[in-house]
């Protein structure tokens, strides 16, 4: 029987993304209703399970370099089986398949390049520059988020988010236009985010829609994350943005800064625009 | 036996990335020596292969929308296999995955998601800007590469590549180090490329880092493709980028812009740098 603070020890991300090996590169898992936004569950919570069975496919590479994911169909909570099938493992890295199902039925399917992120040379010349947000106290807290918008989407819960008030303005119907939303971030219970964690990361914040004055669902179609480091303690900063909303269609850039200003992963997605 | 007029009707990237079904999703293809760069065959040409066998996997989805694609190890010009799986086809969109193989080994892993972009709303909000690049007759020709280069990389003789002489300085032992490289593009016999054609055009410039010094080889690691629209015909123009050059990778990022001034593909890379 686990003790208070034993249990204390797992924290919320370990234990919503527990997998169990139940054949041959075969993980079992349940996906928890916390993560829930919408009509289904958080597409990078989903992505986010499925980078750690795949971590535990290749155990001398753990930490995602570059994970692509296409998105199938909506995924509930409750069971999920996770199949990974190794392509090819080399000294540095190895590329990994991964199909999260339900019920039969394929959730997302994943491409995944592993390899150890601390094995990796430490130069940084990176010249994207860090978002500037002002600081926590001034920041608007996920939690005052209205009741309504709380109740559809409990995967709110599941972070300290502090919204950049000049990207904010969705939230009282007075969108800034720009496609820019960014925040600063860490998990509700205070544990630190891994490189895998990333993943989830970097599907964390509302889509960048909200702040073009359309605040409906946006369903993924692809979303690729590519992980650069492991990150420092602490609060991490999100940014999204997009450049090309056209033909029914947009792009999602999400950049994640850690504490110590490193550029820890960047990503893309692209969705379908919300409905009108 | 064909005429010299019905020949001119077959562009070279339609000859090149032909594709015969030999069984049930299983297509043969032939990678032509012409796509030859350093030790291998051009990855953007591998995946126009990939890609054209998909299209065909999914007769109504003819486009690519986002396609990711692994690299497992370097392709030689002779027979390869195209393995496609039909994940998902639903009314607009269908998911693939397919290898891409030599000899029994895995050269590129893909997952696409395909669909119609005729068939996609005609709305235009992009917020990008477009490439500002001299006239042509202000551009440096690739054909003007000295002969050392263009005999490792013959790939530049598919192309008409006019690139804008401020990025061009890597050329002279002169590099701006913004790792940023820009140039106008067509194809050589001057046909015209189509969607799934803009799959190739966003690895057809030479590696960004060239641009910062670093003249070397560049190995893929991940490469992931957003087709976004039925390009205009006339003249492309490509733009790489890179901001994060750390931790022994780099990303790039192209943009295609076509003649009429839309933004109709967007890709973003993950590379090992060159070794110094």
């Amino acid at each position: 029987m686990a003790s208070e603070r034993s249990s204390e020890k797992v924290s919320e991300w370990d234990a919503h993304t527990a997998i169990d090996e139940i054949g041959d590169g075969l993980f079992g898992a349940e996906l928890d209703p916390g993560w829930v936004v919408g009509g289904g569950v958080n597409g990078g919570y989903v992505l986010g399970v499925a980078g750690r069975a795949i971590a535990a496919a290749v155990p001398t590479k753990p930490h995602p370099l570059a994970v692509s994911a296409h998105y199938l169909s909506a995924s509930r909570p409750g069971p999920a089986r996770v199949a990974t099938r190794v392509l090819r493992e080399g000294g540095t890295v190895a590329t990994v398949a991964a199909d999260v199902s339900q019920e039969g039925t394929t959730r997302i399917s994943v491409l995944a390049t592993y390899g150890d992120l601390a094995a990796m040379p430490s130069d940084v010349e990176t010249t994207a520059v860090e978002p500037t947000l002002p600081p926590l106290s001034e920041c608007v807290a996920g939690s005052l988020a209205p009741e309504d918008f709380r109740r559809i989407a409990p995967v709110m819960e599941r972070f300290d988010m502090r919204f950049d008030p000049a990207c904010i303005g969705w939230a009282t119907g007075e969108p800034s236009g720009n496609g820019h939303i960014q925040a600063w971030m860490r998990m509700a219970d205070g544990h630190e985010l891994d490189p895998v964690g990333l993943l989830m990361a970097c599907d964390a914040l509302p889509p960048v829609t909200f702040d073009l004055g359309r605040p409906g669902w946006a369903p993924t179609l692809e979303l690729t994350v590519h992980v650069r480091a492991v990150p420092a303690p602490g609060w991490l900063r999100l940014s999204h943005r997009t450049r090309n909303v056209a033909g029914g269609m947009f792009e999602e850039d999400c950049e994640v800064w850690d504490s110590a200003g490193r550029l820890v992963a960047q990503s893309r997605q692209l969705a379908m625009q919300p409905r009108a």
